[in-house]
């Protein structure tokens, strides 16, 4: 692999509210963020050269699988320009922020939009559901929930056998990050938790209860990345990029770890930052589990250590290594496509400085990583990025 | 647009045999055209940094709507490797070839695969219609045929009426582009047509019969682009990738032209190549006269023009400029993702002096275009590809 040409710098950009909104299409949830993502940065459609969207189920469930960038862009003016659909599950918004980042990192374009966009919820649940299942290579095994929890809880079960997990931590993870979707006005769920009503909640598949588990949930994110170059001549300031590393999972298993972990890896070598040097973090928990497995796979502690983080309260906001801030994928909400593009955001705005009452004192170096889709006992697609002031 | 930093071989690939295969998995399709690809290359795959995979109707049509990338390629032995389904209606793989390109000419990588594929027949033949329908911002408005049927029609309309053209001017672009297939083994439609057959067949939407109109058909294609510096480590030849132009539509339409025009404007412009110098072309003809509309729109002739050299016999095998030697869309076939990169095989075969009987003698300068989907007026995507000996 080559050696990027110039710096990459997130310009900034917007996050639309994440929530139900059934009887919205998805251009009604999605142009008006581009719009928004423009107005903030102060740059106007001439200005960008290329863009990405991101989107995983837009034919299944919004009834646009093929021109969707097209459809959800030309409303807010972007035409001409090269744009396309990218999809990768989970991770299709921050793959998207990845080939963004990479054709400017390289030399091709200086300023190029990403949008993350995702209309999850259908009126036949049902088919949310199916959608959600095609993200995996594995047969549907579930009826009335994602195949994915099926999944989480046996991930969780194995963690608890091996590490001493209980519950307990599971429910600690999301009474803190509800804590923090409370702080998030665009966030999905935002009345707070406790630990004994999560854990007293409707059991989806043992461990997990219904409140340790994220919703169907709508929502879009917008963010333009520029060349430094692009920023000095504009009058820009941004976070810098200082990795963009993703990967494919390998469906046999792999001594190594897994997608996440790979990824991670490469993050941290090439941007030559230590896990330790991690001032905030926005990770891919689609359940509360998940978390704790996504702090190990990145490193930010030992395996089994993300137990003792939780009963510290080390990943929370005011904590040493503070984990979803934003409120994560279950309390902020999962419009899968649109995440990863509101994790950069997120990330870019504690950088700044700008995250008011969630603001992480001193943030110098945020990752923000997500894990798309199943592939045998792998992720199909991860991706980490590394952003630094 | 910064300046590419090295330049982009096709190394070669596969295509696989195109047509109706109801009752295979899309896997089935694919996954072997990868295997050969790699064979026919002579790499394997620990050679290949990175793919694309172009995509159009995954979801609706084969039930693998967000992580296909990795479902047809696991199989074929990559993995691990940054992948991902690109969807940009019919340019959908010819998208995924620049993007290959990009990746390539400013220097992340130095070896990419793409591969094209498609599953458009299904049991309940709406679907597939529905689907199709899908690639436009148009209301569906016809039953019993493709939308664009009647963009079609009504295109070939105007035409008729401005510069004179007949029904049997299509008719001879479907009888050429089906002799051209009965080269080509790979093609889904060989049986020999006559004009006045065409003519008599059956009447989808006037002026189109049946015969000048593309069906549906499932296929694949595999390309594997390098960087010159890899092709000389690996002793590999090939042709060179002169220019990978792609745009957007302008849905409110546009003084200029339309898509085509423009991504063929910037083709030129960047590789200095003039319209005259063109000895082949492969052009996006989901019915007959679409294809006239593309020569004008590619000035390899004036407006209007594209009627005598269809007179003249000049876009035949043997003509001074032949155009769909492949059989095109209407006769080798239109699996939507994976056209565009049949047609850069095609034309890298002839540039190679390896395509047979099908040769076109002292083909230097092939020129490769796919249109995608509909905005308003506009093609919503296109792509122009010039290759080079």
């Amino acid at each position: 692999m080559g050696r990027p040409a110039q710096r990459v710098l997130v310009a900034g950009g917007a996050i639309g509210r994440f929530g139900r909104f059934v009887d919205q299409p998805l251009t009604a949830i999605a142009t008006p963020v581009v719009r928004d993502a423009l107005a903030t940065v102060g740059l106007t459609t001439k200005d960008i050269e290329a863009a990405f969207v991101g989107n995983a189920f837009g034919g299944a469930l919004a009834g646009q699988e093929s021109i969707l960038a097209q459809v959800l862009l030309a409303p807010a003016g972007l035409a001409r320009i090269p744009m396309r659909t990218v999809k990768n599950a989970c991770s299709s918004g921050s793959d998207a922020v990845h080939l963004a980042w990479s054709a400017i990192a390289y030399g091709q374009y200086d300023c190029v939009l990403v949008l993350g966009a995702e209309k999850l919820t259908h009126g036949d649940k049902a088919r949310s559901f199916a959608a959600l299942a095609s993200a995996t290579d594995h047969p549907p095994q579930s009826g009335g929930r994602s195949v994915f929890m099926d999944v989480n809880a046996e991930r969780a079960n194995t963690y608890m056998a091996r590490y001493g997990a209980t519950p307990m931590h599971f429910a600690k993870v999301a009474v803190k990050n509800r804590a923090h979707a409370g702080l998030n006005e665009r966030a999905a769920e935002r009345a707070p938790l406790t630990v004994e009503g999560v854990l007293a909640d409707k059991v989806v598949i043992a461990p997990l209860t219904r409140a340790m588990c994220g919703g169907m949930v709508d929502g879009a994110a917008c963010v333009i990345l520029v060349s430094e170059d692009f920023a000095r001549r504009r009058g820009l300031t941004g976070s810098v990029v200082a990795a963009s590393s993703v990967v494919s999972g390998v469906p046999e298993g792999d001594a190594e770890g897994n997608a996440t972990h790979r990824a991670a890896q490469a993050a941290y070598e090439s941007a030559g930052i230590a896990p330790s040097d991690v001032s905030i973090a926005e990770v891919h928990d689609p359940s509360a589990p998940q978390e704790l497995f996504d702090i190990e796979d990145l490193m930010l502690c030992p395996r089994g250590g993300a137990i003792a983080l939780v009963d510290e309260g080390a990943t929370s906001l005011g904590g040493r290594i503070p984990v979803n801030v934003s409120g994560g994928l279950t309390s902020r909400g999962h419009p899968v496509g649109a995440t990863g593009v509101a994790q950069i955001l997120e990330i870019h705005e504690q950088l700044a400085g700008r995250a008011g009452a969630a603001q992480v004192a001193g943030a110098k170096v945020g990752l923000a990583q997500m894990a798309g889709g199943l592939l045998g006992r792998d992720s199909a697609f991860a991706t980490v990025h590394l952003l630094t002031v």
